[in-house]
């Protein structure tokens, strides 16, 4: 599947339905919430730095749910807080919020809850002048441009980067066939070509997204980065490879039963790379235009006995599966989806009795250079 | 319904199913097709007395269906002429492309189109340099505040400022009844009030869009728009009040038959209205920050031999009923609209064998005043 093809056809599962992202998006929830207070100093750093009359934020990998519109709620009363602190004596700035995601994405029912929103944030947002917020949409892949230059101010995203802009062509032989038999993403039994192969797509597309940011950004600008990564060197540990190393043995269970082909998941690969801090750092110095203010490693499921379900695995399992929905439908079709969901949050709860699964996020604070 | 109801509710039909009005604007499209040397013209003159480096375009009323990115293409094109006429040595301004409209049209439908529609712009503009070109979506009515301070260069609007942000509320008596029984719109049975009531609110929503445009745009930026209008004074012709009249009996038809209730008839009031030159020309010049450039008056329908479907009036009653379903159906259920349509084309089929209907166009131009 090529760049175009994913732009099609990958995104969360949209609507507001029992199985949607809007709906099983809590782990990532949870994750943002204590990534924030980065978040919002960042900003408010920035605002304090630069003072625009007109602060452009943007969101990229916006998906579509609470956390979308939660997020420039807080964002606002951010900026607030930092206006009151240094000028307020001068009218509030403009606040334009820009959210991406691929066109595939359910941008319809973000907008459908426009209204309401800007009700909501007048009720909430009361001390004194209201800023005028202007909310829109700009479709497509933050592999490539997405804004005019220098119009954007502050960045962030949110559990997109560890999503390639392609499966690595390289992953495929001669014949078109996948050296990765067995797995969908980089598991214990990968050999080492298709970590390779799987590394030198992260190098060039998160190039390609610094590069593509720094054009856009205005100089001091600032993007915060929240993304999946690794503990260290190795590829394969219990921590994000892990959970994909499960899904790979949950078809597998399902290619034993007789329920799917054993082709079919040795046809399949998804385009995740979780780097290491080592990898993030090597490319932001080597594309050069932004530096490097922090990068902090979180570890997000510590909580958990107190997730909202029968279980962490079924957590787990909804989360993911709002995520890789769209694409696995399309490869092995709707019929195995149930099935295959239910043996993987038994998987993950069984594991987990074992030994424990630490995934990593990273929070990356970079800034545009001068 | 006030004006936040509208906002959830309006909406054209979406998708491109048969009855969407991506499938069903043709109508529309020949309109626009004969309005578009005055957009193209005018953006050409803009950029020739502006040339800036990035240029910023807002379809106000966008919709959802072909016209929407064939217009972006024309723009492009006409951009391109422009800048090769006057600097030529210098790069190609950057294209921002504001879509708006209400937030419940369907903007997926635009967004999943634009991977082809930029390979498409690609194959056929190869003349020399490829200018880059963003389109976002900026949903919201335009009778508020859509855009930030001085953004926009040229805006143009194609068959939506005769939708007004709400039913004229002076249409009801002390009651909350509708005064306008029988008739949806302004009919030949209508009091004078009911024509004054409407009157009032395209005053006040007119001169609402035009003091909000009027902050957006630049010093010499230009707005064309195309709306329905009057041919004089008389606020009941054979003109487009009439197409509404003739929904009016069809629904009374229907009434008739008892396949709906008289009450809901009496209390369905469109938010139409459809301004005379005079009434545009009279609130230009009162609010005070543009110029009117030219106002053209076009009669669209007057080649109505050449219409691709089995009648006229079946054209005519697609159009209407995928600009007008959504609010039909919240009002009178959706079991009556297929009837409503057959009697609906049957009558302006009649109505035409015996006299012309001729729906007027105006093409406005305004210039922002520096």
């Amino acid at each position: 599947m090529d760049t175009k093809d994913l732009e099609r056809k990958f995104h969360m599962i949209g609507g507001d339905g029992e199985k949607s992202y809007a709906r099983n998006s809590s782990l990532q929830k949870k994750a943002s919430d204590m990534a924030k207070h980065i978040t919002l100093e960042t900003l408010q750093q920035l605002y304090k730095e630069t003072r625009p009359k007109s602060l452009g934020i943007a969101d990229l990998g916006c998906s579509s749910g609470p956390n979308t519109l939660s997020t420039i709620k807080e964002i606002i009363k951010a900026v607030e807080v930092a206006h009151n602190n240094e000028i307020s004596n001068q009218p509030l700035p403009e606040l334009s919020f820009f959210l991406n995601d691929l066109p595939g994405n359910d941008f319809n029912t973000i907008f459908k809850s426009l209204p309401d929103f800007h009700t909501e944030l007048k009720r909430d947002i009361n001390d004194g002048d209201f800023p005028s917020v202007f909310i829109a949409a700009y479709p497509g892949s933050f592999y490539g441009r997405i804004f005019p230059e220098k119009t954007i101010h502050f960045i962030y995203s949110s559990y997109s980067l560890h999503w390639l802009s392609k499966v690595p062509p390289a992953l495929y032989d001669k014949e078109g066939k996948s050296i990765n038999k067995g797995c969908v993403s980089i598991c214990s039994s990968s050999p080492e070509a298709v970590s390779n192969a799987y590394y030198s797509q992260f190098k060039e597309d998160f190039s390609s997204f610094l590069r593509c940011r720094s054009k856009e950004l205005v100089a001091a600008g600032r993007m915060v980065l929240i993304t999946l990564g690794r503990e260290g060197p190795a590829h394969v540990d219990r921590g994000n490879s892990f959970f994909w190393e499960l899904l790979s043995r949950s078809i597998m269970d399902l290619v034993a039963q007789g329920e799917t082909e054993e082709e079919k998941l040795d046809s399949y690969d998804m385009h995740f790379y979780a780097p290491s801090a080592a990898e993030v750092e090597g490319e932001v110095n080597k594309e050069g235009s932004f530096e490097l203010e922090s990068l902090e490693m979180l570890e997000v499921d510590d909580d958990k006995e107190n997730v909202d379900d029968t279980s962490y695995g079924n957590a787990v399992a909804k989360t993911v599966r709002a995520v890789q929905e769209s694409m696995l439908v399309q490869h092995f079709g709707e019929k195995i989806l149930d099935k295959l969901f239910d043996t993987y949050a038994r998987m993950v709860d069984e594991e987990l009795a074992e030994e424990d699964i630490r995934p990593i996020t990273f929070v990356v604070v970079l800034r545009r250079k001068l």
